[in-house]
């Protein structure tokens, strides 16, 4: 992924200076297990970089930028205990290294340090923060939910799928981005630019996963191909295989006894049929040019514009 | 339990008409139903109150009141699935009237929206009710972890224990104290110890608790006596008897397959020959007795004191 080297230096920094209690241990030790993954960094950088590009101080937006990575590792915690996920970036999920329940309880506490974070730095902008923050997180709660719900149904529309996604993933980069702009002191307009800006990446970001899964390369993907067909996961391509394929075959597939290979042949060939792959990362590259649009209002200049650029660029590019 | 009728018509008014979005039911059905319950208010109630005597507006107090209550039922739905509990307050927990996933993840939007709640109101307050509320919620969880830690303990002092009451169960009661003499305008002094009262009441009500589920009268108790013994439930009795018992008949019989009748008699005999029983209600009436005090120093009208004196009264000599 692309990021200015000092960005991602500084951030991990500050996450690797936090200082936790001592004591309960098992309350401290799976919260620093969990922020010391090879995560991306990409929301706290999105917090710091805007702030930057807005004329703020980064340290001003430190806060905020652990705050926010903070909340994005509590989420996955905690989704990981809800799917059972075993593994996570190469690494024992903290309920299988742990227990359920220190998943449970040192994520609630990630959620209240996140909270701590978010309250920090210039008191004119916590109510503003705050409220963002607030509201960004009841966003992200509904947007498990309806995922969770999709589970079970079999008539979810695209723009349904797509609310999902926007709520569940893309508000809190939309969210991240507009934390660095309110530290900047920046105005509204500018604000809201950058967090069009962050959905928009967060929309294009996910679709790119969704397509991944199904048409990545097996030799640089990191994971199997087809995981989501097996998982019968309702990702953009199923979902808009299940609204078109007259065929049903689609459907009939979905839950049946079926050797894996054969599963993920028979989906892939109505995909192609329906030339899906090719519309999916249509899509995802109108999201990626939405989201560059969404800036011209601000009038950065191209040496400011570039990160965001690279970053939407990366989002549709990478291949893993 | 004692309160004035109108606080109690007031608190349930208020959480009644909370207006959530309408979907997704699936996250908020489960927070309205953990919220019904037959729950009995005290943190609401002791926010309000104190707001009242110290000359606040109760309205003033209304969200902190809503907060702490909403953060109360979050910390139950996750400690039930912690626990595997089945039944709360004579109904399923969430986890079983829904499934975990669902408990979880309502939990966490509990947690939010208390967040939401306290930061509502006069704006020159919300940094101190934001501070007290993140500080009592990191304290509550690292009660929880020692809680969860003693379960695999057998030399927890009796130190240790009532400090971990007070961290998972005592400071949200001084918390919701504390909230109101703030919203009340109050100064310092009196927060203080509004805070120490609610400390120290939240201290003689775990041990209320603790003795009635060995001592507790048959017929009024509620739930079967003896259960906490059966349980290995680290108690201050249990706790107190693995101290002083030399004869290590209660380390002898934790975990070991015996009658349940037979286990609960040998382990009561332990603590009678120990006279802790007379001595667990000793501690809690000076616990009672220090809450009470703590309030000496506001200086109450006999009246306004009446309330609290009361709560105070009712912890110790409660019966369920």
């Amino acid at each position: 992924m692309f990021a200015p080297d000092y960005l991602v230096k500084y951030i991990n920094s500050a996450i690797n200076k936090i200082a936790y209690p001592e004591e309960p241990k098992g309350l401290y030790e799976p919260i620093k297990y969990a922020l010391d993954g090879a995560g991306k960094r990409l929301r706290p950088l999105l917090t710091l970089a805007t702030c930057d590009v807005l004329g703020g101080d980064i340290d001003a937006a430190k806060n905020q930028a652990i705050g926010v990575e903070m909340f994005h590792n509590f989420t996955l915690l905690h989704d990981d205990v809800m799917d059972k996920a075993d593994m996570r970036r190469g690494k024992a999920t903290v309920h299988r290294q742990w227990n359920e329940s220190t998943a449970i309880l040192s994520g609630d506490a990630m959620l209240t340090l996140a909270s701590q974070y978010m309250a920090k730095g210039d008191g004119t902008k916590t109510w503003d923060v705050l409220t963002l923050f607030n509201q960004t997180a009841m966003e992200v709660y509904q947007g498990q939910q309806y995922d969770m719900d999709f589970e079970h149904r079999y008539d979810v529309s695209v723009e349904e799928y797509i609310e999902m996604i926007r709520l569940k993933t893309a508000v809190l980069l939309g969210c991240a981005c507009k934390l660095g702009a309110i530290m900047a002191g920046a105005f509204d307009s500018e604000r809201n630019a950058f967090y069009k800006y962050g959905v928009k990446l967060g929309l294009a970001f996910q679709l790119k996963d969704d397509y991944l899964d199904t048409y990545g390369d097996p030799e640089v993907f990191g994971k199997n191909i087809g995981g989501d067909i097996l998982n019968d996961k309702k990702t953009w391509l199923l979902i808009s295989a299940l609204a078109e394929d007259e065929t049903d075959t689609v459907k009939a597939l979905i839950g049946a006894e079926v050797e894996p290979e054969v599963k993920i042949a028979e989906i892939k060939a109505v995909y192609d049929r329906l030339d899906l792959g090719n519309r999916c990362q249509a899509l995802m590259d109108q999201y990626a040019k939405e989201a560059v649009d969404a800036l011209n209002t601000v009038g950065l200049s191209d040496k400011d514009l570039e990160f965001f650029r690279q970053m939407a660029q990366d989002a549709i590019a990478r291949t893993h």
